[in-house]
């Protein structure tokens, strides 16, 4: 059952530590089937090196296991609430990556100060407000993701051009439009954010014209994008 | 004698420098069985690259050699120590970390300020008083030892939620139920420091809701945990 | 058709991320041959795993493909405008390097206040003016090109000499007599900001004797250089 | 001749890029045969992975080539200039280590904080004072080494037991009782620099009790040492 998926899923999971922004089993990725309405997803706990694409679980939007021996990841109720919530992705990847997780435990927002983040997230990548108590106690990982879409919709954010977020005082989340991509904007936000931090350092009133992040963005995604080989 | 456990030292021990938390033979570890109160442990100043579980040895609780070759870690009368006051656990892990003693050299705790900390620690990880001149110059590796334990009685602190040190101007201290543990709490602290340092630089004053960390926390180690595989 | 270029030009590219100066795609190296002007560069979102000579892009002075499968880096018009500028060089690379690049996030150039800038970079590496509006809007790359060149006009700077730039929020080009010494400058220059950027935490005052940096520049590059070995 | 020297001297120099002390051609390690006043040193500006022993240079204490085909090190007369001073020394390391070189290009001492920095070195790592422009001018190199020199006799600091210097606006010096132990404290300072840099900017004014130093010395090079092996 959805064997191809398992395969882009599991793939997707190691490229988390080889590119060093997953430590031991700090991180998770799935991925879904937009037509069965089912999302395969790492198991929970389950150290990196030992993964087989047999081991990923195959879940509902109910959050129910459809096939597989392995609990799902303790975070799989925050995938699902993005999968339902933001419906043009495909795969979404959550890390504790070092740079990302201390612009989250700082409560800032990476704001875009550079064309490396431009090629990538159309303005800020937000940062959520904290959970409240109840919302803490009561169904907590659902409420992680209905609180990152409360925050793309009052912030008027596109999830499709900004395709990541800092959860507060926890870490981030990346999407895309599959599992490989959604990986991708994982290491690139942990890439950004340590650009962005250092820039602080250096100058902490950085700021960027905003005709030069639209020129940056619009020649990777925009309808007249030059940037890579024609598809 | 114990070849199990000395099986277990050695590779914990080779955890350590596996992930930069040890550089040359700066780090120890040690294991204990608790009935027949022997600890094994690293031997002083070798390399870790010709390590082997042999090379391991064995002292009682006296800090008296049972079997082996070679000097114990010189650090042998401080994990003594531990396992004295801390009934509870099984292994202890000694290295010089750059963040975790970044924050020990500084003296100052690691505070909670996101869920990364929270799913290990359960509250500040404490730094130490200074040991004073008569402590140092008096067996001062077991009064090492003694300052930790003083310590978390003072705080009140559960060595074992919150399972690991950082003494005053030296470096960090962790353990666990078992050596692996206590070498996995080696690795988690360093990354758990850098968090917080790179946290800090943006922005001084992160704090964190007690809920959340009362929710991590427990999602792993409490009496409903859910994280994981059911064991 | 230039093979032995295209070969120089494909090492050069390996060399960007083998020193970690480039992550996935996010770096361009390309050679000029001064007798026909014609230039190699990376095909553009090509990844470096995947790189062979073949691929590699020919085009003149105008910016045309004259022979090639794949389109060139979107950077292409940046590295002409150099080309032509700056008669001197024989290769260009471009890369996102984190230090390198919050420096240019920051709008600082890198003042030298050591003897390593010194060895290869004569004065301070310049961050160019952000570019307008128009200048971004019409021919993006190309006015890149331009405004580095000004800069090194405008500061009476020897492109020689000072063989780097920083983009003003963008990141680095560096340059060389060939490419393989325009890809190591990319990776001195990162360290040279790594190293300028830490002292700078240390010491925000931090200095230096310009008769030092005198010395060092020309023990390597000067008329009776005695640095490295009789060629 | 020395062949013995010439692989000691050629395994030390291999050891600073393994420990990411040494980029491309940036340091260089000797050993002095002090019963025939003869230096083996590494050859200038040679990378690394071509190195053989057979490439070693041999200069005397007047620093003319005794042996060798290539030339020796720019730093020759630094070294040559260290044995001078220092007679109980037996090797000599030169690198641009990132964080050592920030305290020097800083102009700051690595004051001692901590056990780390006190396991191996005896109060502080001095800073020298800039050379004036006639000592860069004239015989730099071997300026640069009585000025080293100078600052430990004028702040009355034992070479011995301070086995390393940063030199201005440079980079720093170590040594040791032979090659091997230059560049194992060529890459210990390195990390006692980080883990200072970074202490600093978690508290500026951290300090450390002398008599915590005082033990963590002796413990390691007093009469009465216990840590390592009897040897």
């Amino acid at each position: 059952m959805l064997e191809e998926l398992k395969e882009e899923v599991l793939e997707a999971n190691l490229e988390l530590p080889r590119h060093h922004v997953v430590l031991y089993t700090w991180g998770n990725a799935s991925g879904i089937d937009r037509e069965r309405n089912l999302i395969v997803i790492k198991p929970s706990g389950v150290p990196y090196e030992y993964l087989k694409a047999s081991d990923m679980v195959v879940v509902n939007l109910e959050g129910e296991v459809v096939e597989g021996n392995l609990r799902p990841s303790s975070d799989t109720r925050t995938h699902i609430e993005l999968y339902k919530n933001f419906p043009e992705i495909g795969g979404v990847v959550h890390t504790h990556s070092i740079h990302a997780a201390a612009f989250a435990q700082a409560g800032r927002p990476i704001i875009p100060i550079g064309t490396t983040h431009a090629d990538y997230f159309y303005g800020p990548v937000p940062c959520t407000r904290p959970l409240t108590k109840e919302e803490v106690e009561d169904d907590y990982e659902r409420n992680t993701g209905k609180v990152i879409a409360e925050t793309f919709r009052d912030l008027k954010i596109d999830p499709k051009s900004t395709p990541g977020v800092l959860v507060r005082n926890h870490g981030p989340f990346t999407w895309g439009k599959d599992v490989k991509e959604a990986a991708y904007h994982a290491v690139v936000l942990e890439t950004v954010a340590e650009m962005a931090l250092k820039t602080f350092l250096l100058s902490p009133d950085a700021r960027i014209q905003n005709y030069i992040l639209e020129k940056h963005y619009e020649r990777k995604h925009g309808p007249h994008a030059y940037y890579g080989q024609v598809k």
